[in-house]
């Protein structure tokens, strides 16, 4: 980290909104003041025409470079953010939000509901991709920018660059949604439902007042983690990666021990998620994801939702996927076309899964590369090195 | 029900072996006095060559024709077993046992343990496929049969009829695996793990001693169910089976109920479920399943497992089925051609997942019959109802 410049280095910051007038939700309610926790890198040109939002996916946050605040690991993107990577922290201004709902530093049920006094819980209302975008939007009022050069996601951040596409077509240039969908699937919904019953099912969740009663609902949160986690990688992965080894053992030990990796493996990622993740935030997370359908909004053809869009498209999806699988991504595809978008489609051929997209893919990143390039060179922002401001 | 011809009417009982000498488990511990529950469906003919093992899997039981003495529903393989169907019960004589470790009358944890007079618990040993056959083999002694003509089973039910090929080549004259395995994947190792972390997560487990404490994990147990239960299925048949239908509801509720039909279906699979069946048994049983593996047996050649055998084999795989993907089907096949053992292969085209060996499979029946026609044939066994009896 300290190696790079200082313009590249990340500023953490958060930023009180609606303070006037509260934000009106999806479900009708209405929600402020409320905080959003951001990070930036890089610095905004003067035309203020260089920013790319980076939106993270459930488990992400706004820790885009690292150290990470709670783990002290490194950021989650910094195989393609940085001076010279692929997302150019010389060349774009950089910001990635904590999403509305989220559980480091951003508004959601863990922090203080003000009527009450004490952390929301469940008295936190539902949200959905839309209100996350809104507050990413009201983010953006605040910084001054008036249109990104490009949102980008994997995942969730893939559901909520193409909400941005839809919702703001005229605040954002271009779009890159990764190894994401138009839709969540009953595939998974029911592996987010078993999730949340998961967390649900730990008497130390107390209803969702947890952290009124003192208690953490640990051991749901990390089977709920555990789930997830199987998801996110593929069958080969898996395979290679763990096959049938033993866990520092010569022979199975016939009793319930970790004694293949692979169980060593995914206990160690779920006793790791509960020391940096709320549980009622992963229920509410999930439930915006749950929720979302942009085909719904549009009465049921996808395609109404791109009508007329001059915004620049990037689909990528990865073979092994198959939480997200490529035959999502070119529904969404074919959608774009037939609203006459402007719209490059990859897949990539990986066995890393869905969660390629946090990975060292060339041909992801070279894909990446391309896409932005040209989209810079057809909207005229200068290359290279350049001195700016950090708003 | 009723319907049936006497003979096809199923005999549920049990027998307790192993009362002078106890069996030696896989883990080197001896188990015993055993009880095996079992039910025998049709006639055995004079020469005693005309039965059939069926061997059910993870959650499945000996109740192959119900009605379930718990459930009160149909058994689980009435699609495939009975007068002139597939398995054709005027034709042959069915056994199925409640696997060892099981909680439907076979010697498991939720059985007294003699030595105590309380429930094993965790003090039950950890067994093996390879000790779920043994005392198959046991049952099938005490029945005077010397050489089934078929063992048949899916899932679990495909390790131990393949464990059966394996360790008793000259008791078995054919074996149908189905949608199964020679040793569980790193992927399959990793869901049942989850499993068991949700149901160890429930205070309600007690440490395995529920049963003495009086309580019962059911939270855990629902939870493990569900998980499993998304795996039985396939993308394409939640899809169209529920897709984002609502749950008695014209708009999302923007909450936590069930407001999607696949969550409601899930959450009544998981309550069902803990009816039914013992939290523990699921943690030996599916620890049973990670533990198999037939090529580590041989030095790593699944071919050396099937050397010299003169066991008629067909193996069957579902195009959906991602839990036990055809590709595991087919390196079986493969081996057994190494070992020039006498195999079929069929790959049943279906977007029915895993469970679709438990269906109403056209083709995967059709494939059944005639496998079994042709071996029966071959074996002389003679067609039609006959008279025979019932040991």
């Amino acid at each position: 980290m300290n190696a790079l410049p200082a313009a590249s280095q990340p500023l953490n910051q958060s930023v009180t909104l609606c303070v006037d007038a509260p934000m009106r939700l999806d479900s009708g309610l209405e929600l402020g003041p409320i905080t959003v926790a951001y990070q930036t890198i890089g610095r905004l040109n003067a035309e203020r025409t260089n920013a790319i939002l980076i939106c993270h996916a459930l488990t992400g946050d706004q820790h885009v470079i690292g150290p990470h605040p709670v783990t002290g690991r490194p950021g989650w993107w910094e195989t393609l953010v940085g001076p010279g990577k692929t997302i150019d922290t010389d060349r774009y201004f950089i910001i990635c939000s904590n999403v509305l709902g989220g559980c480091l530093g951003t508004t959601g049920p863990k922090e203080i509901n003000p009527a009450t006094g004490k952390p929301w819980g469940l008295g936190f209302p539902v949200i959905t991709i839309g209100d996350m975008v809104r507050a990413q939007a009201l983010l953006l009022d605040h910084l001054g920018i008036d249109r990104l050069f490009c949102a980008i996601g994997g995942s969730m951040g893939a559901m909520q660059v193409l909400q941005w596409a839809v919702s703001y077509p005229e605040r954002v240039r271009a779009v890159v949604p990764i190894a994401g969908s138009w839709r969540h699937s009953a595939q998974n919904i029911a592996f987010h439902e078993v999730g949340r019953q998961a967390i649900m099912a730990d008497p130390d969740w107390n209803g969702g007042d947890y952290l009124n009663q003192g208690t953490v609902p640990r051991r749901g949160l990390a089977v709920a983690r555990m789930t997830a986690h199987i998801t996110y990688l593929s069958e080969p992965a898996l395979q290679s990666k763990f096959g049938r080894k033993l866990q520092d053992r010569a022979s199975v030990t016939y009793g319930f021990d970790a004694d293949f990796q692979v169980e060593s493996y995914l206990r160690h990622q779920g006793a790791n998620f509960v020391k940096r993740f709320d549980a009622n935030s992963y229920l509410y997370i999930t439930r915006a994801m749950d929720y979302f359908d942009l085909a719904a909004e549009h009465d049921g053809v996808l395609a109404r939702a791109f009508q007329g869009t001059k915004v620049r498209f990037c689909v990528v999806s990865f073979t092994s996927d198959w939480l997200f699988p490529t035959a999502e991504s070119r529904a969404v595809v074919r959608a774009m076309n037939a609203a006459a978008a402007d719209v490059s489609f990859v897949e990539v051929t990986t066995d890393k899964g869905h969660d390629a997209f946090l990975l060292d893919e060339p041909e992801f990143h070279d894909t990446l590369q391309g896409f932005l390039d040209g989209a810079a060179d057809m909207f005229g922002l200068p290359r290279g090195l350049f001195s700016g401001i950090r708003p």
